[in-house]
């Protein structure tokens, strides 16, 4: 049997757990959905190519997918809203978006109010500034950057809110795909900042719902 | 002038700038020291090494040292609890423990009640869950681990609590000083997991913080 | 003369030289086939592309393909069972099967019985227990995972067995191709624990079968 | 408390939890010591400095203490020798030999007749053959090797028996502390091979006496 | 002859060869100077430890040096101002000052005016902002910065000047003895930036100094 | 919104922003075009496919495209030469022209006098000899090579001129796309270099523009 | 211009400039071929693909293209034998055998008299014996080898003459696209060994033939 | 027994077994030195430290060391010049000189008449020109270099003579230890080049003096 479904995870982690799409046949994805949909009032995909998303959409009804997040879910009904504030996620330049929305669409899924700042990086340093309510504002932040992974050392230096850091593999030559940002971000000289692994828009979004709930979890 | 010291960051970040004590004289860090108690509470150096430790205790009274932790603070008062929950600090084995420990003074010193549970590695997996009830209880788990690294994994996939990976550079050979870990945890199936760099006990401390006052910052 | 076969290997090896099919054309392989068919009872070939397999079964009847595992064999009969207990291999993940299937069509090929248990990784740890009794059973177990690479630690710390961990390629980012599942195996707190290659099936189901014969050797 | 000893690991393993030496104080090792002797015949120590040594020896009496392999044991008994053959430890040159020592005294301590070939790297191939017999025989045979770690493939290449390959620190350049010998064992053309750690003569005879056992086990 | 003394030098590039001091015996520092003292206004020694220095002073009168820097320099006259502007040398930490002073040392001693902002790392990016006079007024700025080298992109967004970004070997675990900082400043989103070896201050005031003339060159 | 354009840019920098081409559709970089060309005389895009720079000549009547180079302008006028002296950009082979093709074009818009001398590397280095006059006569000097990146060093040899090193992808093997050339520049034994990304020819230009405006700006 | 031609070079060197296939269009190969052809005997181009070949022989009558080995000459006459002794290219595996196909091609137009072994990697070292006269009798000898690397080791263990070891790409995972055979060999316990660059065929083919002239040169 | 002397050695190769002195004991090495006097002229110690040196000196009456080059020997006479043209050791830097020491007296005590040129780096390269008669008339040339180690690459292109590359340790920051020199040396655009491990003057003395006597043996 090629999967072991975790039907446990939704009560333990307040979660269903979510299909990794990469390196998955659709024929499995397909009937690893299935599986979770009895139970569940969502279920998510990602890293999910559009090839794949389009055959499995044409087998389970009510799916929807972004194609640049390269993500699917399937919804029951609209998640409703249990953190405490708000998520915001911000890009250090345009490029960075695809890896922003799948933390969007995670921490919504999730049950989280989000909002989102993009092209924001530290070549203009007067642009972040500009948004500076918004970014006192939130209760936790996301901030993606590519090339020297230099925005979230800026933006925890503003703030209160924990700063979870997303290195993207966007950049060339020395970015080594994404390595010079996340090495740049765990040697922030900021303290209220975490790393999660390149271009993990979705783990980020994962982590950040899970800190905005930590007073109502329990 | 050698230091410009941030004294805009307790305002902004609800705590005053923390000393990085390695590359500094002693001299110097007396210096910066006395400039910022005049305005804090609290004042904290980081990897500070006994000599530098015990100069410095022997200008500015009421100082205290924490060998293992390299780790000294000048406190007015004992820190108010002022943190949502309860931060856990774990450990896979025993050598872990001093960054163990630098997360749990940094933690306390913010204003958050602290637990720890050391030893507790995946090699022999029944210690951990030993303690369960403990680690259902936190709000803010922080996982210290050399080697391999894989704890954080295993207890991120037991709760609903965010954690923080702590990779230390405790091993040998292709430990590569804590990177094996670091990647590791990066790396991690589960998803409440975020990381912080090699041996960064005082950057984990803090984010906990940071994620355990998210609903009464602000 | 493009290759010297050492047909004295299944004297001294017990089985005969297996391909190497990857870097090879089909043409070589079909020659060098022939050459160890005419001394032997099986011949395998790994690494093999589809394209490739199709040419070489419309020259050699009676091969057979595993496209999932990219593995080829010409059996003359069925390997008879000499190894000494069960070789069991598990994978902590789905898409870690096809690497598993390569190392459970080895080890069967070399006269061993096998057994699997898929999709049991550290993110949800009771899966594992679930299965307990059959992993206590195994002479040697096979665990095969990508990303952080943690669950050989955790299955060797539960037996006396000796394990056989293989890292894989599933995962992006920092997994970088398998080398941080690699150095996690390679640094485990458990120490019934050899590694092999990334990817490498066919040597952890040849070095399997080599252990399962100990007793029986010689 | 700093060490949750794992007095149930006998049972599950066969041999109790040995104790790491390396980053621990030797007051930690001589409570942790004192606490497995309670309850096993052999306890074990590795990775311990000279220094330490001295220090837990003059606590505990009966320890015995092997500079070169920086190992100590405390037995109450001689070992029974329980495993199936005989385990070999080669190695490719004399500096190799403390990190072979390592694996003997593992071994030794774990039930195994043990038997060692010192010294015959490929540079002079023939001082290699002038040991077949002894080669042939062996049940399990652990090769250790630093520089361009040749040796174990040449070994394995030659035997139907498991072979442990253990990259050692030995050379100087692009060595890599390990790394390039490390990399050559992973890579070797032969296929009963497995890795452990750099330096690991404690995991190699480890896992060596896990093989030799595997007949016996259950 | 163990130095070949390139007296050339100062006619094609307009300053003496400078003495590499690591990897010297004072012995053969010594001789080198003194044949290059015959012809030149001035000397310099660089990377020279504190007991060198001294042996070299008490053999050759009128040296002065500066320990932080490691830094020896002998002068008949004081160098005459030739530059075209000023040369700006900006730290991101207190730790980052004696790499700021090798760059200071040399810019002076090549003929330029020099000034110096320490301690404005991004962290608390208001302290940078106070100094904005100072930094538009700059011919050529020189940031010097460790840990995630941020600080060269912010300044260079600022200013129409080139910037020099010296990374430095400050920080731990994954600073990488300052391959991070480097890295980063390779992948800098400001453009008007150029890079030069970690802990470099010499080579990043000599190119300073180039650029500084580059009008009045020729 | 995708983009927070920096139309402060020129006014600060003295040049608009430019686009990144790779990693934005060519909507995005059409909807940015059209807002840049509004308020400035010039606007570049870099890294831009051939694909995409057709799709864009189809919407903007005016640009001009170098496919070699990847590189697309719009101009509304011929830019004035307004730096000090001249920028000559030079290459080690043939295969490193598209890179310095960057460099020319982003010196020539940027308003500088620009020359170049391709296939000069150091396997025939009376070939370089053969160009001195020209290399004598340069401001500024932008040097272009793979392999081991000797070139730079040699020049920077020669003359009193800033130069700036641009390391390409060219070579295979070990040349690691380009790692191993940066790292021979960063380590040059001569010192008026600096070093920008792998084929990063645009900084290169950049750079070089901002060094020869240095006494003309403020 | 795009090519400045070496035309000294033959005189230098005792050999035309060679044309590095990679990175340049065919009508820039076809371009410098006719400048060459004019001065010399011989031209060769390596690292060429075949559609370039292609190109290449409809406009250039009497090239030779070898598909495998990446390789073209265009010869006026045959090569006069000139080297003092046999030169032997021996593999490791089949899948080497084009890397030494491009070493024997370079050896052969310089002038040398060549012989080749392939496929006596060291998993059945008794192939290597067989060939024993014919590798005592060379009077240099290049060995090519993926994966780990090791024959390299074993053959100049054998012989007197100078080895040239060629890493191969050959293999997967830890090979590292062949910097773990390269390292290997760098580290050999065999003395008369040097390396060249990872599947640089024609460089060692190169070095073999200046090897092979060295009594006959000058 | 800890070593097993290769006395086969000086009939297969020529020259007896080198004893590498690092990780040995001063009793080791005295007892292997003592074996191997007994049937050999000379005995060469390398890497050896000047305690263990002197220690040994004191043992065995005879013997030179060398401190810088950490080189020993034992001659029973004045090794005969039996090689075929002269061996050149070139260096970069002074500091370069104690690995050009090793090589000379491995060179010489292999029967080859040696001669040196020191500090010739590229940065002055008119140095280099000075030399040209030298250089010309040498056999074998040996070029030692740290930093960038463009200097090989330079002579090679300027003669015929087989060159042997060795990369030396000196420099800091990105020379990581001689890999930068190495790579830029394995990468070398000029063909008649093979490379060693890095600081291995033993390794280049030895295989320049098999290159040296290619036409004598056999
Ligand atoms: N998938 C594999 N991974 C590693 N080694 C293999 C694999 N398949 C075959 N081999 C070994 O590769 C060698 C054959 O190499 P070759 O001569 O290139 O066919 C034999 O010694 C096999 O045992
Ligand atoms: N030299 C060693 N190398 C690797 N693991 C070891 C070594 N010595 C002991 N161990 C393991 O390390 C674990 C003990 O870690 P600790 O709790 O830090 O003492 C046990 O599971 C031992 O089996
Ligand atoms: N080829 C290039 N390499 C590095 N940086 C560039 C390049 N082209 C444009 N830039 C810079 O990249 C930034 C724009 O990033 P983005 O917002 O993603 O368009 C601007 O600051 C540009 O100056
Ligand atoms: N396959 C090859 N590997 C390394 N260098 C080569 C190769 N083929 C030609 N070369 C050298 O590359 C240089 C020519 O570079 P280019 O000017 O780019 O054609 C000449 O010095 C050749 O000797
Ligand atoms: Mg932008
Ligand atoms: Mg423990
Ligand atoms: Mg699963
Ligand atoms: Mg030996
Ligand atoms: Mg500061
Ligand atoms: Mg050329
Ligand atoms: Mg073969
Ligand atoms: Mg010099």
């Amino acid at each position: 049997d090629f999967a072991q479904i975790d039907h446990h995870r939704s009560l333990r982690k307040g979660f269903p757990e979510v299909i990794f799409g990469q390196g998955k046949t659709s024929e499995q994805i397909i009937e690893i959905m299935k599986k979770i949909i009895i139970h569940e009032e969502i279920v998510l995909v990602t890293r999910l190519k559009k090839e794949k998303a389009q055959k499995i959409s044409s087998k389970i009804k009510g799916t929807q997918y972004f194609e640049d997040a390269k993500f699917m879910w399937f919804k029951k009904n609209e998640p409703k809203i249990t953190g405490c504030g708000q998520i915001l996620v911000m890009t250090a330049g345009t490029s960075d978006i695809p890896v922003a929305k799948e933390a969007l669409l995670t921490a919504h899924a999730m049950g989280n109010e989000v909002e989102s700042i993009f092209d924001v990086g530290v070549a203009g340093i007067h642009r972040l500034f500009a948004h500076q309510e918004k970014i006192m504002a939130a209760a936790v932040i996301i901030v993606v950057a590519g090339m020297e992974g230099a925005l979230p050392s800026v933006v925890a230096g503003m703030v209160k809110a924990p700063v979870i850091a997303v290195p993207t593999s966007i950049g060339y030559g020395t970015n080594f795909g994404g390595m010079t940002a996340l090495l740049g971000m765990l040697n922030s000289c900021s303290s209220n900042i975490a790393v999660v692994n390149i271009d993990n828009g979705f783990g980020a979004g994962f982590m950040a719902s899970s800190i905005n709930h930590v007073s109502v979890s329990g």
